[in-house]
Parts: structure tokens; sequence; C-alpha cells
């Protein structure tokens, strides 16, 4: 309750304004203050223990100390002879030192012998260097015989060892809690033997698409008719961002309909619907919320696309109303939801990178609320130049599928030419 | 068979030098001609139908043209009333334009009315424009008296229509093959109604770690003995790059226990080992190549680390023996498998971005062959800054775990000052 008390004592005292529209007040908030009310309304998700190789991309949900040292015994890199290191440094084709070979140590085995002056045991790559050893000397620059072995190039013997925790010391902190397991990280938990570590759970996300004139994917367009798009845009976006996506499906602008769909997924951590969130007859789900008992925070966020977000707040768990646009949606999701999905699945870092850019092509239109445009960023020979993918077509979709980065335009701005210098938002590899 | 003969004629011709080790003659070939042998001996996967829900990430196996205008109808994207544009232009409050209001059309719904002079139909967001109509005036700018609707605000009502086809047209080709599914792919192939797109099939790579030392990552370590790590750390990166891993588990060096599992792996689409692909009395791959019938193409690339590398190939199939050590395990992987996979997978581009960087610390080895450094790269003021992240330890792995770049040095380098100008692969998010 605390947390839900300070979010709507938040929005009271700095709210920018309230709109009176279509006869209802809006609450209308800056899109730094949002973001701030939902990441403190929400916590990071309890943790799981999941088999390792179920871990890439999973959040680390402890700080990994190491219990041994690595390599846990000193070992030999290459295939060749253990031996004094001292004893072959001047060896040469022509002047080679001649040692008996006492001892034959696997990969996996254990030595059985000390080296002593004029000894040598032959070792194979990842097998223990045997007791008073302080070299190895590879395969390729000796000459068996026998029982003797003839080093014809003794140079470097002591560089041709691995030292007993030269990589990771016994007590050291190896991988800190919130790491993303990439292959470096599940490599180092195999190392360690955490065969199951723990990982935060993903958020279930809840999706619901509001609106008479949606139908599910897979049926057939009556006239009037849209597909539900939104759920599946927005389903990939939950993945990227750490979630899990629960697709409750569609319901049509009816109280009841919507209300029954929220409840029917009330073990989901988070919920975003599509659709009802801006002023009109059919924008319901100020009313659901109304229903439900879900405390509303705001219901307007000062930014384009996205201005239309309800955010409301029930039993510790957020409640989200987007625009049925699929434009509008998706960067609300991107300022709004991701933000908050990134904090609940354990990460570090809830934002993504920014960088300077410089506008390849114009920006025509006026700015007044914060603007944020889906773009395409490249390095050219000095610059990192990016443009608006606008270009590559009308639609929001289209532009959204070609985009790597966001153009950010402050509020307030004319329209932008050529050669202007831009914040940019990297979405992905760049 | 062609794929291979020609593979086979390739290396003969083509190969940088044999040499001759431990007693047998290694066949070693550039990096770029090894890359080269490897993507031209493989083919992408055959496609199969996935629910729309589990396609992210995946690469579309079908160029997807529209059957149908998008939107499908002219529409409004607001709530308001649709009416005849030019008759409103001039309304202001002071002198508003009252029509009669004629229908109501919902969203979802269909218009049963033709708007004529003096006429508007109330019309929600998403809702068919009626016949007639050229354009919607908001709510917010009208004052409604009953069956009587003043408008108070006329300018623009032209542009808020949403034109039947004005984002995607009846026969428009509209997402193209080997596209990988973002967000906004993933809405655009909903809207055209994919539920079950075609997507090529993930290749399945077979990961089997080789050597008597290496025990399985949940036993305990006996003395001599180190856990699998590479299998582990290698699925990450097969699971990166698109491929779906069958972990097949270790073997120890033994001809017949590695030959039994590649054999047990035989509906798999690639095959990795890693250890006993070097020279020497256990390195073993060569020999078990042999034993399966599998054609050796190459077994060893100049590039650093990772020069140990065995290539087979048998019934159109490849096979990849990759060092025992993390360090060139990974950096082979990364050099040599994950272009395969993107091509086997599907994707149109198989390399990683390319950028050019400035050396912040020194890196202080000569280089003689061509030499990956896992890095760290940052935009600063002007330039983008890369530091080697063996700066972070001496350990492989943990250098990878904070590396979001490879430096690039080219074959016979001195060692690089700081500000040296370098080539810099991006591996994630900049």
């Amino acid at each position: 309750m605390a947390a839900y008390v300070w979010a709507v004592r938040n929005v009271r005292t700095r709210v920018v304004h309230l709109e009176s529209k279509g006869g209802h007040n809006l609450v209308s908030v800056k899109l730094e203050i949002a973001q701030e009310i939902l990441l403190n309304l929400v916590n990071v998700m309890p943790k799981e223990r999941v088999a390792l190789q179920e871990c890439w991309r999973r959040i680390l949900g402890e700080t990994v100390t190491s219990d041994m040292d690595f390599p846990p015994f000193t070992r030999s890199p290459l295939d060749g002879y253990a031996l004094i290191a001292e004893e072959v440094a001047t060896a040469t084709p022509e002047n080679p030192v001649i040692l008996e070979q006492i001892d034959y140590i696997p990969a996996g085995g254990n030595p059985s012998k000390t080296i002593s002056a004029g000894t040598a045991s032959r070792i194979m790559t990842g097998a223990p260097i045997p007791p008073n050893a302080t070299g190895v000397i590879r395969l390729e620059d000796t000459i068996v015989n026998g029982d003797s072995v003839s080093i014809v190039d003794g140079s470097g013997a002591e560089k041709n060892i691995c030292l007993q925790g030269e990589e990771i010391f016994l007590g050291e902190e190896v991988v800190s809690q919130g790491t993303i397991i990439n292959f470096g990280v599940m490599g180092m938990l195999a190392v360690l033997g955490k065969s199951r570590p723990y990982v935060f759970r993903k958020p279930r996300v809840a999706l619901i698409a509001t609106g008479s004139e949606i139908v599910p994917v897979d049926f057939p367009l009556a006239p009037g008719k849209i597909r539900n798009s939104n759920s599946y845009m927005l389903s990939a976006q939950v993945t990227e961002a750490g979630g899990q996506t629960v697709l409750m499906g569609n319901a049509s602008d009816n109280i009841e309909e919507i209300a029954h769909l929220l409840e029917s997924a009330s073990d989901c951590d988070l919920f975003v619907t599509t659709g009802g969130a801006s002023v009109g007859d059919y924008d319901l789900i100020g009313e659901v919320y109304k229903k439900l008992g879900i405390t509303l925070l705001f219901d307007r966020v000062s930014m384009k696309p996205g201005m239309p977000v309800l955010a409301g707040t029930r039993d510790g768990k957020l409640y989200l109303g987007l625009s049925g646009n699929p434009a509008a949606a998706a960067m609300s999701f991107e300022q709004l939801v991701r933000p908050v999905l990134m904090k609940m699945a354990g990460r570090k870092v809830w934002w993504r990178p920014r960088i300077k850019g410089i506008l390849a092509s114009p920006f025509n239109k006026k700015t007044g609320a914060k603007r944020f445009v889906w773009a395409r960023c490249w390095q050219a020979e000095t610059d990192m130049l990016v443009e608006p993918s606008r270009a590559l077509g009308n639609g929001m979709l289209k532009s959204a599928m070609g985009a790597n980065a966001l153009i950010v335009i402050p509020e307030d701005s004319p329209p932008l030419v050529v050669g202007t210098e831009v914040e940019v938002i990297l979405l992905a590899d760049a």
C-alpha cells in the first residue's frame, strides 16, 4: 500500500495540468514523471531456479562467488613434456637437452611422479602439472626415442603453464546479481558448477486488445472489422524486454467483457490493454478501472505519439491502458512499459543507450509535446547519421519494422533541417 | 555431392600452406577462405509453419504480399462527426455550422446512411466513414444538442480520415523472406492475418565436449577434472545465432565414445565438438572423422585465438571440431560457425556490423596471424573508443562476459599504441 499511496500523492502534487475534455478531467503528466511514478510502483520479481541450458538472456538472481580456484589445479595448456624449465632453457637442435621420461599424465589423470633433475613427464593438454615441474615444452619441439626425450627448443617453457586460480580465485565475486546471461556468463556459471542458477522469474504480462472492430488474427474479416495486431506487436515488445506474454485475446467495447478478461488474468504481474484509452463514448478503460477498484494514477502523458495512457494500480500491481492506434501503443510501450518490465525482470539498467546523431534528412513538423520518431541510424565517415524511417512509408508498422533507432525531439521544437544534431535512442544492434 | 566436391577442390587449390607437425600434415587455410568454404557447403533450412505468437526473432520463410488494402476501409482516426469537410471549413465558436445527426456508427459497425448537405453522422474511432463524407470533426470541437450538432471549429476535417489502402495496398510486397521478426514485423503479419507464417526451421546443432578431464556441470569435481563449460558457452552462442542446441554431453578421449555420440545426434544439421582438435596423442577428432567417413576439409585456420579447427563434411552436413580451450572455441565459433548458422537459419546478412574505433588503451602484443580481441567500445565526445577487455582480468570467460565488441588486428601487426584506429566488430547493443 505504501508505494501506491506514494504514487497517488506524487501524481496529485506533480501533475503538469488537469485538462477537461469531453466532460471529464484528465490527469496529464510529463513523460519523466510518468516513468518515475510507474518505476516506483513495481518491484523486482521473485527468483526461481532454472536449468543452465535454459538460461540464455535470463537475468541472474544471485551474485555468484567462486567456491574454488580455476583452474582448480596447475595444468598444461598443450601436449608436451613437463620439466624443470631452467634445465632446458638453452636447448637448441644443435645442443639438445636429453631427459628421461618418467611418467605419462593424460588429461583427466594425475601425476604419479615428482620431477627431478634430468627427468620429464609426458603431459597432455589440460592435465595437472607434476610436482617440481616449472614448465612445459610442446611436443613439436622434442624428439622422442623410447624413454628418452630430446628437447630441441627449450625457450619459454615457464610460459606454458596455467597456474591454479589464475583465472578465478576461491572466494572471488565472479558475476553479480542482475547480469544478463550471455555466452560468457553461461560458460562461467558452468565452470563454477551452477547447473541450476537462480534467475529472476519473468514478469507475466497480460495483453488484451479492446475494440468492437477487432477480430482475432485467424478470423475472416467482415466489413468494418480489422485484425488484432496490437497484441502480437506488444507481445514481441514484452518478450524483448524480458517478460512473458499472456495473450488474453480481444474484447468488444463492453465494460463487463473487458473487466472479465482482466480478472481472468489475475495471476499476471502486469496488465496492458489497448484501445478505449482516449476520450469518447467507447473509451471504457477508465470505467473498467472504476468497476474493478483500480486506482487511476494518470490518464494522459505528454509525449507524441502515445499521449493517451491510463495508468492504474490495485493490490500493488500495475494496469496500463494504451491507445488502440499501433503507432501510439508501440511508443507508449517503449517509453513507459519497457523500463517498468526491465526493472521487474531484475535488470540493472532500465534504459536504452543514447547517442548523438546528425539528421540526414529533414523532419518537417513542428513539435509541441516531446516527440519520438522511428528512425534508421548508421555510422558515416565521421558522423553518426540518422533519418526518420517514415521516409519508408506512411504506415507506422512499416516504419517500425525497419527502425534501429528513435530520434528524440524536445518539446516546442521547430521543424528540423538536415545537419541538426539530435538525440538518438539505439533500439538494437547499431 | 556437388557442393562437397566443390569444397574439397577449393581447399586443395586454395590452401595457404600445408604444415607438417607431430608427424601428420595439416591443411591450414586463411580465415576468409575457411569462411567461404563452409558457407558454400551449407544450405538454408526447410520451412515450417509456426504460431505467430511464437515467432519473435524467427526468420520469415516467405515473402508476404498483402491480399487486402489496409486499412481495409476508409475509417475515422478519432471520435467525432463524419461530414462534408467543405461545408464546415469556416466554422468558429462565433459562427458555428449546425448539422443534423442522421446516423451513429460504432467501431466494428457500418454506416447505414449517406451524408448529404446539412447532415453528419456520429462516428467512433476506427469506424468506417459513411458514403459522401469527406472529413471528420472531433467531438471536442462540437456542441451536441439532441439530434443537432454545432461545429465550433471546422478546420482540417479532411485530415481526420484514414484512406482505404493508405498504409498497405492490395498486392503490395510488405515483408520479404529472410526478415527477422521483430515487433513491427509481428504486428504487420497479424494485420495481414498470417496467424501461422512460414519461418525457417532452426538449425539443430549437436554440441559434444571431448576430453577425459571433463565432467558434467552438476558432477562433483574429482582431482584433475574440470566441468564442461564449453557446451554451455557454445549453446548460448548457437541460440543467439538463431540455432537450436542439442546438448549431447561429454565424451572422454576415446574414438569410439566420440563417434557414438556424433552418430546418436544424426538428426542434427550441424555438429560441433570441442577438444581433441590440435596435435597430440589425444587429439582424436581427425581419427573420429576417418572412422565415420567424414571428409576432412581443413584442420587449421590462420586466426588467433582459435587456430585449431577441423572442418569435415559427410552427406552434405558439416562437422566442426573446435579447440578445447574456451577462448579459442568461442572465437572460432564467432568467426566460422556463426556465419554458417546465420545462412542456415535463413538470415539475409551473415556478418556483424563493423565500425572504426580508436584504441583507448594499448595492445602490447605483436600479431602474426589475424587476431580478434574481446573488447568494450563506447561513444566518447567525438570518437568511438575501444579497449581490450583483457584489462578486466586474464580469464577469457571474464573478458568475454563484459565484451560488446571485438577488435580486429590485421596479420603481421606491431604492438598497437593508444590512439591507433582499429576495425571493431559490434557484438550487440552498442
